[in-house]
């Protein structure tokens, strides 16, 4: 099963040219999920050749400007586009009264149903699930409201082992009932207990999202165990009372956390239009944490 | 003196890949105004290095989110720059609560004061004037309220002849005065009228913004005699039934305005996303306006 995430933008508020402001597509199972939405995301959209019609959900982080501001854009093109399937907007409850006013204003009625789920900064929540995966936020801290968010794959059947099907001839239509526990007669009326034919799926995956926040490990019970574990890391270390006084997290702080919560894989992002040159950043966490890598636009890494 | 427009962004709403939504940069003398903004021209500034610092006016022509959804993160980069000089921003009285609404929930108190000076589509206005220009609105007919801009460049002063200043040692500072008419007196006495020193300023310039508008006339007064005229041509002439249904114009259309308005240059612009190869459009409009130019991003255009 898939479970993949593209960076589409990984800089922070300040724009610095060919660098783009905070957006990510998760892919699970092929079903894509967009992760924050920066200006300029529907360009990136279509320069990654992710078409913005396969997108049903949507996750906003928080209202800064570099985590939102591409979105109006990007409903009102898909609205273009004559889009009908609903589409799931998550985030913060002021985000709602900032899209109104923008459609009433332009006096763009969505052809599409546009759902709102208002996220909640001050708890964990579980906001979504399908059969593939369940998605929580947790609150993050930074100089507004500003959520995380984790996807877990879900506990998933057991894999059939491909040579019983071969040996014994198991219809293609048993196979799923096989995975679900049932045991299997062939023809001689031999049982085949199910858990002989199967054997252990692999264990579930896990992504976080922690951007932006100050570095304050409240929130590393809600991380702990992830797989991949994209985290800001807007400054290098030498900075780091500017990373508290602004509420961002330097990169060495970023690889503590991934540490800490014994994360399999760092994606460190969020960078200041400060640092032209981004491998310091990544040095600088591999100090501490071996698997940290950058979050560079346009590059896809396997959760 | 310099006056010249660069085009940022000439595409229409639909997003098309290395093509940008609405945004131009007027130079007049060294002083840029930033006509439209749409998603995006934070990037198309630094890629054309022009220093957003630089701007202190810009102008919106109406609430269709490919003219002002860069709007939020420009302003907000501004205020992370650290400026202090005002800026002044004309455009629809929606677009005021627009602003407010984000920099509320972003807790963005702009270092700098934000002058919003609301335009009202209905009738014309002078709206700013400095030594060297007058701005006024226009109305265009478009599917929500949108105003057309017209930069007039101020009729200057007379050109002292160089030959004359050599040949009579007339001192430096003694040239404004005889600009303004007055006569001057050289060492032995002998009085030389101001016109004899002087010739006639090349005659006043003008450029006229117009995006989004149906094709219907009613604004050819106030585009009269304009020396470079902007017209949106989002269609070519085999689609004007669809381009009259969405209150936008054709490139053959735009070229009879041109025409009609006896402008001397038509730079054409707001192209829709169908059209992949631009010349086409050019080729139309140049049936009935030979200098019809396409306003092609990164370029920068003598008004």
């Amino acid at each position: 099963m898939k479970f993949e995430v593209t960076i589409l933008g990984s800089s922070s508020a300040t724009p610095i040219f060919n660098r783009n402001p905070s957006a990510q597509v998760l892919n699970v199972n092929e079903r894509l999920f967009l992760i924050d939405c920066g200006e300029g995301t529907q360009q990136q959209l279509l320069k990654n050749g992710i078409k913005a019609q396969r997108l049903n959900h949507i996750f906003i982080s928080h209202l800064h400007g570099d985590h939102y501001l591409g979105l109006v854009g990007l409903l009102s093109s898909l609205h273009l586009y004559g889009r009908t399937r609903p589409m799931y907007v998550f985030g913060p409850p002021e985000l709602k009264e900032i899209l109104d006013i923008q459609f009433k204003y332009s006096q763009t009625e969505l052809r599409y149903p546009l759902e709102f789920y208002a996220t909640q900064a001050e708890k964990n929540e579980l906001i979504y699930e399908n059969p593939d995966i369940r998605i929580e936020t947790f609150p993050l801290e930074h100089r507004i409201p500003c959520t995380g968010f984790r996807f877990n794959q879900k506990k998933r059947l057991p894999k059939i082992i491909k040579e019983k099907v071969e040996e014994l001839g198991i219809p293609i239509e048993m196979i799923p009932l096989i995975k679900r526990g049932i045991d299997f007669t062939d023809k001689k009326g031999v049982v085949h207990a199910a858990a002989e034919l199967t054997q252990e799926a692999d264990p579930p995956r896990s992504y976080a999202y922690c951007s932006d926040t100050i570095c304050n490990w409240k929130y590393i019970d809600q991380i702990q165990g992830v797989s991949t574990l994209y985290h800001e890391a807007t400054f290098m270390h030498d900075m780091s009372t500017r990373a508290a006084e602004t509420f961002h997290t330097t990169s060495l702080e970023a690889a503590q956390i991934a540490a800490k919560a014994g994360a399999e894989q760092l994606l460190l992002g969020h960078f200041s239009a400060r640092y032209r040159e981004l491998e310091p950043l990544q040095e600088e966490a591999r100090t501490v944490f071996a698997n940290a890598k950058l979050a560079l636009e346009g590059h896809t890494f396997a959760v």
